[in-house]
C-alpha cells in the first residue's frame, strides 16, 4: 500500500496546489489586474477630454473671454473632483434601497482596491457632465455663480440621476434601461443643465439683432476648435471602452463603433450643410463628430457597425438642425452644447433601443428608453432651473453689461489671454495700453 | 476497491476540471484579452497622431490657410475611416489568392471580436497614410479635389500596396519583406502620393522667384509645430508598439528603439544643419525627429539599440538633405512630407534589412527590401499621378490665383482662423473689416 | 495492475502537463506581460508631459521667446534621451557596491526584455527632471549653454542622486527613504538645478524695478498654460502609476490619490489667493494643481485619500507662497518651477513620511525623509551651481542685453514664432518688416 501511497500523496499535493480554487483565485486576480489596468487607463483618457473641452470652448469664444473659459474648465474639474468623491459617488453608487439615491460610500477612504479604481473612473465622468455646461454659458456668466452651479451638478443633479440608471438597484436600471456609457446619464444631463442656464442667462449682447435676427459671433481661434475635437474624440475611446469596467475581448467592437460613429457624425453634418446650402463650417464639422460620438455612447456595446454609422450620421445632422432650432428660439448656446450633448444624447439613447442587436425595434425596449430620456429631462432640467434661479437671486448669474463688453478675462480674473496680440481689437480699455511697453 | 475509488474519483474530477484544455482555453482567453487591450490602446494612441499632424501642418502654413488645413486633417480622417471600413480593409486583409489584393471582408459587420480590434487599429493606419498628403498640398489645393484624393488613397492605393506587404499571402510578404510597422507601407505610400500631387499642383505663388531661387514662407505658429511633433511622437509608441498586434514582453525594446531613434533624428538633423552652416530651425529639428521615427518604423522590432540610433540619426540628416534637394527641383512641399515620410521611409526600410539582428548586411534580405521599396514607388507614385491627373481634369486640383492670394479659409470655407488678430496682415478683403466691430 | 495503470498514467501525464512549475511559468509570463504593458503605456504617458511642459512654459513667456522655449523643451528631451541611455541609466540602476553610484549597464544594447522596458520608462523620468529647469531659465539663457547643462543633469546630477534613493543598494534606499515616484528624486532635483541656474543668471531685464520692486511680465498665451497643465496632469497618471513598475490592483488607489491631490492643489492655491486678497490668476491655479501633483508623488502609494487631499492642498498653497518668497529674494523664476517642483517636492517627501498608512507621524521615518530631502539639496544644488558656473565661464550662460531685448527667437534661432501677428509690438527689428509682404 505504501508503495503506491507515496506517489499518490505527491500527486495529491500537486493537485491541492493546483486545486480549482487556487487556479480560480489566480484567474480572479489576473482578471482584476486586467480590469484595473484597463479602467485606470480609460479613466486617464477620459481626463484628457477636459483638455479637449477647454480647447474647443475657448476656440469658440472671443479672445477677451479666453482666460475665463479656460479657468472654468480647469477649476470645475478640481471642485467637481473633490465634491464627487465627498458626496456624489455615494449618492450614485451607494446602497440604494429606494432606487432613487445611494446612501453610503461618501468620502471613501478605506475600501477594497477595486472601489478606488471605480471612483477614479467615475470622477472623470462627473467632471465631464459638469464641464459640458461651461461652453453654453460662456462670455457672460459670473465666475463664482458658475462654480456654485458646478458644485450642484457634481454633488446632486448628476449623481442622483446616475443612481437611477447605473446603480444596481436604480429604478431605471431595474426596468432594463440601456445607456451603456452615458448618452443620457452624462451627455443629456450636461445638456439639460446647459439649457436651464442658457434660458435664465439670456443671450450675449449683440447676439440677436433688434428684430431678433441671429448674428454670428466668430470664435477667436478655430485651430483650437479642431484640436479640441481631436482630444475629445481620443478621450471617448476611454469613455465608451472603459464603461465595460472590464477588459473584454469586445473592446475592439465597442471602439470601432465609437470611432466610426464619430466619423459618420462629421460626414452627416457636412452633408446636411451641403444639402441645405449652408457652408460646411469647421465648427459644424467638429460639432458633428462630437454629436456622432455622443449618439453612439448609449449603444456602442450593443449595436452592429452599420447601425453605429447610421446613429452617428443622424447625430451629426441633428447637431446642425438643433443649433438652427435653438437659434430660432433665441437661445444663445455659445458652443452648441445643448444641441450636441442634450439633443444627440436623446437620439443616441433612443438608437440604443432601436438598433439593439438581437432585439431590434422592440416596442417595450423603446418605451423604456423613452422613460429614461423623459426622466432625465424632467429631473435635470427642472432641478437645474431651480438651482440656477436661486444662484441668480443670491449671487447674480450674469455679469454686468460693462464687464461683458470689456471681457470677462480682465473683469473677473485681472488677466488677459494674449497681452501682446491684437490689443486694439480685443481690449478697449485704455488702462491696458501700457502692457505693450513691457 | 471502493475505499480508494472515492478519493480517486474526486481527484479525477479535479483533474478533469483542471484538464489541459481548460487551462489552455483560459490561457488563450487571457492572451486574447491582453492582446485586445494593447491593440485598442495602441490604436487610440495612433488616432492622436491626427491631432499631431493637424498642429504640425497648420503651424507651418500662413494664418489665412489655417482653417483649411485643419479641416482637411479633420475630414480626411472621417471620410477615410468610412471608406477603409467599406472597401480598404477587405482589399488589404481579405483572402488574397493572387497575392495582389484581398477579395472579402468588405464592410465588416458580423465577425469575431478580434477582427473588430484589428480593423479599429488598421483604420488608424490608413488615416495616417492619407493625412500625410495634406501638408504637402497645403495652401493651394481645391478642398473637394483633396477629399476625392483621400478617398482614392484610403480605398485603393494604400490597401492594395498593403495587401502585397502585410497580407499573409501578399507577394512581398511571401518574399520575406520586412516592414514591421510601415516605413514603406504607411509612410512612403503617403510620401509618394504627396510627390505626385505636388508635381501636378506646382509651387505656391511666390515660393520661387523669377530666377527660380527659393523663398521661404514662414509658418504662422511655430509653437503649434513643436506641440504637433510631440503628439506625433506620442502616437508613434502606439504605431510601432501596436504593430506587434499582441502584448509581448518585447514591447519595451520596440518602444525604446522607437523613442531613441526619434531623439537621434532630431540631433542628426541639428548636427547636419550645424555642419553645413545652416541655422538649426525649429521646423528642421521637429521634422528631424519625425524622420527618425519614420526610419525606425520598419525595423524597430528587429534591431539592436545602437543601430536604432544610427537609423534615426541618418533619417534626421536625410530629412534636411531631402528638403534641400526637393527645393532645388522646385517642388513645393509645404511641410516637408515627401522628404520626411517618402525618403526616410525608403531609408528605414533599407535599414531594417541592413541592421537585422542575427542576419546583418545579408545581400538577399537587402535585395528583398529594395524590391519592396521599388514596388511601393512604382505602384503608389504612378497610380497617384493618374488619380490626381484625373481629379485635376474633372474638378480642378488647384484653386484660382485670387483665392490662393486671399487664402483658402475665406474662399473655400467662409471662415477665418483668428478673426480678432492681425487682420491687416492676413486678410485683405474689405468685407471682413466689420468683424472687428462685433 | 495494468487496468488501473492506464488511467493512472494518463492522470500522471495530465499532472505533469499541469505541474505547478508549468502553471507558475505561465503565470510569471502573464505577470511580465501585464507589467510590460502597463510600464510602456505609463512611459508613453510620461512622455506627453514634455508637451505639457512645453505649452505651460511657452505660454508663460513673451512671444519673442516662444520658439526658444519650445526648442529647449524639444531638444533637451532628445539630448537627454541619448545621454541617459549612454551614461545615466547605468549610474542610476547599475550594480552599486558603494551605495553612491552604479557601475554598469551603460549604453545597454543586449539585455533581457524587461530591462528595455525599464530604461524606456526611466528615460522619460530623466527627461522630466531636465525639462523642469528650462522654464525657470527662460527668456535670457544662451541656447548652447542650456543644452550643456541638460547634458550634465541627465548624465550625472540626476542619476547619481537617483542611485542613492532608487537603486536597490543606494544608501538612502537602505535607510528606508520613501519617495515612491520622485517628489524628491525627480521634482526637487529639477527644482534645485533651476535654483542654482536662476541665482547665477540673475533676473530678466526689467523684472525688478530700480528700488527692487517686482514687475509682472505677462505670458503671451494663457490658453497654452491651461492646456499645458492638463497635459502634465494626464502624464502624471503614468508618472505615479507607472512607478509601481507592475500592474497591481492598487493602481486605482494610486491614481485616485494623484488626481485628487492635483484637484486639491488648485483649490488650495485659489483659497490662499482669496484669503490673502490676491486675484486667483490662471497661472496660480494651474501651478497650484501641478504643485499638488508634485506633492503627492512621493506618497501616492502609501497614503489614505483624505491625506492625499491635505498633501495636495498644502502643496498648492505653498506654490503661491514660494513664488512670493522667491520674488522677495529677487530671484526671477519665469514659470515658478523652483516653488512648484523644488519646494513642493520637499513638502511631498515629508508628507509621505508624516501620513504613512499604518505608521503615521513616526519620528524615525520623518528623520529619514529629512535626510533624503537634505541630501538632495546638498548634492543637486551645489553640483548644479558648480556646473552652471563653469558653463558661464566657458560659454557664457546669459545672452547679451541686446539679444534679450530683441528676443531669443530671432537672435538664437533666426525664426519668429508668429510672423503674421503683432509685429509692431513684438518685434522691433526693421529687418523683419518685409515678412508681411510675403
Amino acid at each position: 500500500m505504501l508503495k503506491i501511497a507515496k506517489p499518490f500523496l505527491l500527486m495529491l499535493a500537486g493537485i491541492i496546489f493546483l486545486s480549482p480554487s487556487t487556479v480560480m483565485a489566480t484567474d480572479a486576480l489576473q482578471a482584476e489586474l486586467l480590469n484595473t489596468l484597463w479602467v485606470v487607463i480609460a479613466g486617464a483618457m477620459v481626463f484628457l477630454m477636459q483638455a479637449g473641452f477647454a480647447m474647443l470652448e475657448t476656440g469658440m469664444v472671443r479672445a477677451k473671454n479666453a482666460v475665463n473659459v479656460m479657468m472654468k474648465n480647469y477649476i470645475d474639474l478640481c471642485v467637481g473632483t473633490l465634491l464627487f468623491w465627498l458626496v456624489g459617488y455615494g449618492l450614485m453608487f451607494g446602497d440604494n434601497p429606494s432606487g432613487f439615491y445611494g446612501t453610503n460610500l461618501f468620502g471613501l477612504s478605506s475600501a477594497p482596491d477595486w472601489d478606488y479604481t471605480l471612483i477614479f473612473f467615475q470622477i472623470m465622468f462627473a467632471a465631464t457632465a459638469a464641464t459640458i455646461v461651461s461652453g453654453a454659458m460662456a462670455e457672460r456668466t459670473n465666475y463664482i455663480a458658475y462654480l456654485i452651479g458646478t458644485c450642484g451638478i457634481t454633488a446632486i443633479i448628476y449623481p442622483v440621476f446616475g443612481s437611477w440608471a447605473w446603480n444596481e438597484h436604480g429604478w431605471l436600471k431595474q426596468m432594463g434601461f440601456i445607456d451603456f456609457a452615458g448618452s443620457t446619464v452624462v451627455h443629456s444631463v450636461g445638456g439639460w443643465c446647459a439649457l436651464a442656464a442658457v434660458i435664465l442667462l439670456g443671450p450675449r449682447l449683440g447676439r440677436f439683432g433688434e428684430k431678433g435676427e441671429a448674428r454670428q459671433v466668430p470664435g477667436h481661434n478655430l485651430s483650437f476648435i479642431a484640436i479640441g475635437g481631436f482630444l475629445l474624440w481620443f478621450g471617448w475611446f476611454g469613455f465608451n471602452g472603459g464603461s465595460t469596467l472590464a477588459a473584454g475581448t469586445n473592446l475592439g467592437h465597442i471602439l470601432l463603433n465609437t470611432h466610426i460613429a464619430g466619423a459618420a457624425g462629421a460626414v452627416g453634418a457636412m452633408l446636411l450643410c451641403f444639402s441645405t446650402r449652408q457652408p460646411a463650417l469647421l465648427t459644424s464639422t467638429v460639432n458633428g463628430s462630437i454629436a456622432g460620438l455622443v449618439a453612439i455612447t448609449a449603444g456602442c456595446a450593443s449595436m452592429q457597425v452599420p447601425y453605429a454609422i447610421l446613429t452617428g450620421a443622424i447625430g451629426g445632422g441633428l447637431s446642425v438642425l438643433g443649433t438652427i432650432w435653438l437659434e430660432r428660439m433665441r437661445l444663445d448656446d455659445v458652443v452648441g452644447a445643448i444641441s450636441v450633448h442634450g439633443i444627440c444624447g436623446v437620439w443616441g439613447t433612443l438608437a440604443a433601443g432601436l438598433f439593439l442587436t438581437g432585439n431590434m425595434y422592440d416596442t417595450h425596449q423603446i418605451l423604456v428608453q423613452l422613460a429614461g430620456i423623459g426622466a432625465a429631462f424632467a429631473w435635470v432640467f427642472f432641478s437645474a432651473l431651480i438651482m440656477y434661479f436661486l444662484i441668480s437671486k443670491v449671487f447674480g448669474l450674469r455679469v454686468s453689461t460693462m464687464h461683458e463688453q470689456r471681457g470677462l478675462d480682465i473683469t473677473e480674473h485681472g488677466e488677459i489671454g494674449y497681452p501682446e496680440f491684437g490689443k486694439d481689437v480685443v481690449y478697449s480699455s485704455e488702462s491696458l495700453k501700457d502692457l505693450s511697453k513691457i
